[in-house]
């Protein structure tokens, strides 16, 4: 695989293909990139291989990282971790790639970045944000190409990451241009307990206020309803969120509320989505409010992380609307003070393996 | 009592007094206003007072209301309540009440605001809105004189307050400016989980960006750390909340941390209180950290009642701080919709009476 015939250039990528190879009858691939390779992405690549070896899962796992690194950082923790597969990259043979995966469920895909580099646990290094740069560029153009299914993406630096050459705010934006859809992604916070999407993110609360656009809830809004119809195979009912303190109190605490909010939610319910709104924030994440919905519709950032973090604990999984491909990572950073020690819990990335799973199954129906 | 030579002018009215009665060795009596007697204050009232009847607490209950409302209310709904004893406004013997405050432990000061008035529930009305502020004054006047040693407030109609000739936005208002103290009051929402206070409250939230002040974030400070230090009977640490998503990442999602908020938490540990912060606001309320505060300083209104609603349930009280007497009230409104139907939960108005009981006998050490 890698940079092969199948693969396409990155910001001309087509939009979504047909999952050629989900569609053949096998379980679906997830691409899991090992993130930055000083934090506690390879525990957490290894926790995943170990419950692949020991669980049946719906989907095959394909770490794309390097063995050395990995079997380095299992040496350095106490449990005994040992990935079943071990394939380099010039792996090629499909029919034993396949026997090995009906076999053992997953494999490590070796790459050449970490190679004779001396990296260490918690640090900002080039090579590694290097080398998780490289991770991602060849998940997405495998899931691209058709060879993977969905990509699971372990935590990264993004000082490290510019370091190496990848000048990304962070993950989201470096797949939407890698996939050519720039501008068009957005994010979803998932847990089993409370999903909340966002019209505003990362900006000042200030900015986030003036900057406020019917457009985007819209946009976010139809993203959500599409995601979460496909993930719960039913119509799903939205809540979209007020802006203002007691949803503004009829205009007495700002008019956001009528002048914004409202019309997006109008414009959501022309085009077939049922939306609520605009919702009294305090009140709406109460328990028995809370079960109403499939999905919230947060004005600004920490509207709805708030009441998500709060629920989901260390379950929350960060899944990307908006891309040709379905894309899911865990809630929490590269971890750097406690990175290679095996303490890190794997619940959040487990979560987002078995999301990504759910969205995968559903695409081959 | 009512106005008798021991009252004094509103806004004139002295700070806190000695608590004459209190001190005498007698329990202290929370004077509990019934509200708007179209909502559910009558029902929470009897609830009270039928509490009493059944367990000892720590204080004794003096309604103000209407004795006819209350019986009309208790025969409108299914159960059987049955106030102890009856005291007209003109009953003034201290001896006799004495001796029924011990036999009882309640009573229910009947006042003439609503006699031979037409009270319906479920509406605004002048005669209730006018009653309403009237019970408060009489309350006000009483724990001022040193008569009572705290008050609970049932909730109120805005709308019929102002029809009754009471221009205050709210009770608090209300309050401070009977007590003289307008401008020096603050809410501090407390349950036994969480609780909060406010740098800006009922305001837009692109204004409460605008105008959020290191000195009322000092001021708010100071008077949690006093109310919380005086309900635990030790040293309390407060948690001060970011404005921004990430506490603003170092300058990069808004300044008001490093130009507002670092300035006044310096400012609040120089006066002696244990401040911590600016705190990351999602990750604030997460099981592990909420343990470790005492109380939250939060910068606007959303970003304390939507953790604190999602916590509290129905057992939330309303603290008032910064009055010269206690003052608490149940956190929600006249509930017009399920009015005299018996079907309101008493938890919050309980948890208020309490609330006032434990900083009540706080007053007598």
């Amino acid at each position: 695989m890698s940079t092969t015939e199948n693969a396409v250039e990155p910001r001309t990528a087509p939009k979504p293909q047909p999952m050629r190879v989900s569609r053949s009858g096998r379980k679906p691939i997830l691409a899991v990139t090992l993130g930055d390779a000083a934090g506690v992405g390879p525990e957490l690549c290894l926790h995943l291989l170990n419950r692949v070896a020991e669980e049946e899962l719906p989907y095959h796992v394909a770490v794309i990282g390097d063995i050395e690194i990995l079997l380095r950082v299992s040496a350095e923790m106490d449990r005994d971790f040992r990935p079943h597969v071990l394939v380099r990259e010039e792996f090629e043979e499909t029919e034993e790639k396949a026997k090995l995966f009906k076999q053992h469920g997953s494999f490590v895909i070796d790459t050449p970045w970490l190679k004779d580099k001396n990296v260490e646990p918690g640090c900002v290094q080039k090579t590694c944000g290097k080398a998780a740069g490289e991770f991602i560029r060849y998940a997405v153009e495998g899931v691209l190409a058709g060879t993977f299914d969905g990509i699971l993406t372990a935590p990264i630096n993004k000082e490290s990451l510019h370091l190496g050459g990848f000048n990304f705010p962070g993950h989201t934006e470096m797949l939407a241009s890698l996939a050519g859809v720039s501008g068009e992604e957005a994010m979803l916070l998932f847990s089993e307990k409370i999903s909340v999407g966002f019209a505003t993110l990362h900006t000042a609360l200030f900015n986030a206020c003036a900057q406020l656009r019917s457009e985007e809830i819209v946009r976010v809004g139809l993203l959500m309803n599409r995601t979460l119809e496909r993930l719960y195979s039913r119509p799903v009912r939205l809540g979209v969120l007020a802006l203002n303190p007691h949803a503004g109190e009829s205009g007495l605490f700002g008019r956001e509320e009528i002048e914004i909010i409202q019309p997006a939610i109008a414009a959501l319910e022309r085009e077939g989505v049922m939306a609520d709104g605009p919702l009294v924030p305090d009140a709406a994440f109460v328990p028995n409010v809370l079960h109403r919905f499939d999905g919230f519709l947060c004005m600004y950032h920490d509207q709805g992380s708030i009441p998500f973090k709060m629920l989901s604990f260390d379950e929350g999984v960060n899944l990307t609307m908006g891309l040709p491909f379905i894309r899911t990572s865990p809630d929490h950073g590269t971890a750097f003070d406690i990175a290679w020690q095996g303490i890190a819990s794997p619940s959040s990335f487990f979560a987002a393996a078995d999301l990504a799973g759910r969205l995968m199954r559903s695409d081959e129906n």
